[in-house]
């Protein structure tokens, strides 16, 4: 599918659509044109006659995080300090995670409406199949933002700032127990028909089919489930208190970490322990980008 | 109706009308036409002046999948495995139960959304009346998938794949209660109008008539039929696990395992007693093709 | 009515419009239409000049039934002899309510959507006014089916075939309860508002308008109606079991019992015993043909 | 009004303008020129040059039980005892309670949709305001109908013919505790917002705006209510079970009873005791007609 | 405002704009110019040449209770007798309460859809901000009506006609629980969102956004602030007896009191003790007229 | 963008952009505009040939509250005192939270539907995330008001006139219990979903996906996060009994109070006492100004 959206575009050398494949994970024909017609602007802006790897790889998070970067937004220092350690918990807490997707980037740049991201990269195959484990290591990182906030401000210092990742983590949770069966005590079973409404033009969110005794254990299921994930959330970071602050001043002080000091930083993360499991292993060396739920 | 559609066709001789027919039941005059088009181009591809048989054959997975096979597919290994021990378990399971439609053909070889699949062959009548005892060999066979992945992998790496298996058991477990009165506690009664909404050109999926205390009721009857259905899928599984692993080396080996290396595997599965019943045998020979639900 | 739409057809001199008009209580003058052109069709296939009456009662079959007789529809020995067990479980259970419709025919021949049906002789004026000991009637007969299929093939092997009849019993017994104020717990009290709604085009099945205790013991009544009603269909059904195996077996010899023959079975069904009521009896003495629930 | 309706038209001497006025309370324009038509069919069919005063009763009770005397409608004996015991039923226990509105003919004359009817000479006030005493009078009388049927012939005999009877009981009830404050548990509140829904162009039977202890409560008085009047009921009937049954046969014999008839019978009827209260006379010596809800 | 609806009209020299502007608060410009319209044609009747004060006064009623005074229209002795003791008892009531509007006229002259009715003086503050004991003061006054019905005439003689007053009562108190935090055990929180349907073009009466257990406490606060304002309701009529029975008997007499008259019955009535509030003087000398929920 | 808005208006030399676009936060592009002409228009009535910088802040004032100031409407001697005192109260009890945004005027006298209104100037950092101690800071002060009224005139005088500050407070604890996890009791999960329904062109304001318990949980934790808040306003109302009274002075004297008098009462008032946080400093000097639910 890109090579037909290039087709045509003066590509630099250094250009490997093998390598933009992989950072376009879930893209759609159209948010694919949108990332090639937005890296020949970049590149027309500073003057490149052909369409280099960089403008590509901004145009690609520019479509993923539903706008470009907003250097000149101005954010005070408290706001600063805030995303930082927000964006730092996210990351720590996803390398003390086993399964969880190795951390790209984590950037207090603000872009479209987010004041700071972290970018992860996923494994290919768990876009088809997501294992117990993996949406555990999602829900942990995912609470990694709040609980910072609350480990380092105090609990009423905790901000709105947290409002999308628990939207995210409620998701996950419902989902686990009442699509996937994942939860022992409910078992096996779907709770909720998906009705496509057709005069509404969209699928409205449950057609709930089942009686209050099961909505509260639905309740007390996902009630529990995120409850043990933020549990290890709190593990992990108050672990690595030293690792976070340590991320969250070179935050404040280069606004984005990656590559090597990123890697050094992750390295010093104690991970959980964990269960053993058979299928641990893949083979894929780059995995695409995959991006959290940005705060 | 066959006739219909292939009038006019150029059609080899080694092409069985009758066998076509059994081939595809539920399968509507679109469908038809649909499949014998897809055969004639697949048999042109293949500069064949005729339609043939094996062309046909996979024209009705065809439609009947959604979508051609998809060997260009990138699979990683870890899926393969995932996927071959998931349908190994659907056959293994269908194969430990009397009343369960014989197994024709399991694949790894994605085709539509599905990354393998499962083929039964259903006994004719059982299109029009399904017995009780049908309706359980058909929710402990599709609980195989979950369950094998759980005792091959443990119950923190069962996946999603499991998805569309948990929506159909659960439309069985619950249409057994609620529409067909095979619950003993519930009774010979009907619960829930369908109500057919004019304005969103479809049905609603029921219309709740009842009190809370038939809700809960209701509820628990679907988790009692489809606990029980996993604890003999349980038994079949774990007495069987030999056979399981087998199965899903062939699959890993030969991407598909059917003919005579499938007949020799389900042999040696041993099957769940079961109370004899009075119409159990039927004169049928050669059933026509049912798929369960894809993985 | 009658004569309006046979006006100007040449009708046999066999043909009996009184006859006529009771085999057709409930049709509008649509469905006589239809029969009458029915009628026409049919009498011309067979090179009859005029209308005759067998071609005529076939017709009205078909309008009442949906469809032909269809005889080409293949039915497995294990169809046939689950539907005349069904079939002949609701006669011979019809036979053993005093306040039952008499039956008139019972077949195993498809027609329409049905694999067989049974046909009773409504009492002319329970087509206004029916009493608690009539509706008791319907539900004991419309339960026989099933109940055949539970004794002679075991608990396990009942089957689907039984849904509309059950649609049927909870139709009854939810409107005795609500409508009717047939139940002596609830009393002489409408529950539930029946709203038309125009921008449907037609009635929504209840609007609520009473409470949780209400609405549970709605249930619990609509639950021991039915119950009580299984209870004497076993009773009679299995008193009667040597006669639900004669008819079953002319089912099976014949595919249709009527006439003489269904007279000898019916005469040998031992009754319930019932209090005894004051309007018992009625002169009409060829009342008009009502078709119980298809299987 | 009426005199606009009449304007040209030829009346006969014996009309009185002043009588047709109260026998039409809450008749409409346009209710009032379609009596005054049919009266002028009927009288030109008598071949009367003048409209006269029995066409225009009849024309009145046309419009108002919706569809001319249906005589030619062929009743089997069974029903016919069974209205005329329904019928009398209403009248006698209309008899008994003081409150009630007197009785001004019973007739099992079909007409409409009716197997028979009662009619009723309500005083003219009550249109306006009515009081609780006269409330529960026309629960007793509503309640006759099918009370009648229970004593005569037994419980199991009775019919669905009080179907009407019973919704009109159940609303009469409900809006004496939802909107008239007519109980005194619940007080003078007001439950159930009613809502003129403009794209359905009329009024939906009530928005809930209570919890379900109300719910409940106002489920419980409204039992009580019915409850109360239908031991009342009994009361009157078995008390004067002989003017009942001569009521009946008068019907049986006559079809219609009225006038002297009628006196004669009501005289026997002996009434239930009631507290006096203050302002139970009035003036009015010719009330118009009203009419309970037919069989 | 009034200024430009009466532009171009001949004023009387009695005419004082100043009153009418009291007199008409809440009128909409539509309902003003309606008024001023009604009062010409009134003049020109009555042969005057100018517009009088006692027209505008006439016609400012006729647009407030929705039609012309109904002289005409017949009324019983006992309907005379039942308003009479019903709008006393508004009065009455109203001048037992400390907060409660001054009564201007009481009237059993029907007018638009009223059989009667009771004019208040509000003062000009309360039509923006209104006490708790202002709100006491109406539910107080609203049920007068009900109560002096059923003082007079018994509990089993109580009508119909305190309908609207008990939809008044029940708005008001809900009002004070769920939208001005006015119930101590709910606290100053809002129940239940205001939508306004777009599709309805209005508001829909509310969206419930609480739970069973807020809903039963919302319904108990009701039903304990009506039944305490019914309660001293019942002391002060009962206290004041004699000047109710007066004042009905002056209503039947001469159908309208008001000025002297009032004021000397007025005077009369004992009022309740009330705790002494801060702000219970106000300068306003001639409060504009508001209207009591009609009978 | 204010920029854009200003292009081609002749500005008075006084005019300073920067201060506006803090004066005007969350303002759309279309308010601003408004304002701007606003501005013109008031300036040119004013005889100015240029906009100043006084008809710039009249006219922001204009818009968010949704009309001019309105002298002429006279309002009584109750009704001053009364919103004088509302207003000190959130006056009064914003001055001590140290969390809350610092008061910029309050004033009595009437704009738009309001009767009078309080100033705040919101940290800038605030408008994007929002803490637990700030949401506290917001439901305190807007519970100022109401508890005024109670303090001064008694319980049972308190008005309607706090509607809109208790809506208020109910969309913000419920916001931060069920939307930002600020309930530790329910923990970081999201309840209900935001629907936007396409036929209704808005968002409906919750979609319940959960059951009784949990919205049971719900309904506490926001009664308890506002009776808390309750009783802290209650706290530094008393403690501050004086300064309050000093402000409602100041205000009926004056109408508005700010500048040096507002700084020199709130520097008297006395502080709750509150556990210290990390960030509760930041640097802008001049932000912009926000304003209170008005009265």
């Amino acid at each position: 599918m890109l090579k037909v959206h290039t087709k045509g575009k003066p590509l630099s050398e250094d250009v490997n659509l093998d390598i933009i494949a992989k950072l376009t994970p879930g893209f759609s024909g159209a948010d694919l044109a949108n990332a090639v017609n937005e890296a020949a602007i970049l590149s027309a802006r500073r003057s490149k006659k052909k369409i280099g790897m960089p403008e590509l790889q901004d145009a690609i998070e520019r479509v993923q995080m539903g706008g470009p970067e907003r250097r000149s937004r101005v954010m005070t220092e408290r706001e600063k300090l805030l995303v930082a350690y927000h964006e730092a918990g996210h990351a720590i807490v996803a390398g003390g995670m086993p399964k969880s997707f190795p951390v790209q980037k984590v950037t207090i740049v603000p872009r479209g409406q987010a004041g700071g991201y972290t970018l992860y990269l996923p494994e290919e195959d768990s876009l088809r199949y997501t294992t117990v484990s993996q949406f555990e290591a999602r829900l942990v990182s995912a609470l990694g933002g709040r609980l910072a906030e609350e480990i380092v401000f105090g609990p009423s210092e905790v901000t709105t700032g947290a409002s999308s990742d628990i939207t995210y983590v409620t998701r996950i949770a419902r989902a686990m127990v009442t699509r996937y069966g994942m939860s022992e005590k409910l078992g096996p079973i779907a709770f909720g028909e998906k009705e496509e409404l057709i005069f509404l033009g969209r699928e409205i969110s449950e057609q709930r089919n089942y009686g209050d005794e099961v909505a509260r254990e639905i309740d007390r299921e996902v009630h529990r489930i995120v409850a043990e994930a933020y549990e290890r959330t709190r593990e992990i970071l108050t672990t690595n208190r030293d690792v976070l602050n340590d991320m969250a001043s070179s935050l404040l002080e280069n606004e984005t970490v990656d590559g090597e000091r990123l890697r050094e930083l992750m390295a010093r993360v104690k991970p959980m322990k964990e269960t053993e499991t058979l299928a641990n292993g893949n083979g894929s060396n780059e995995p695409p980008i995959v991006i959290a739920p940005p705060m």
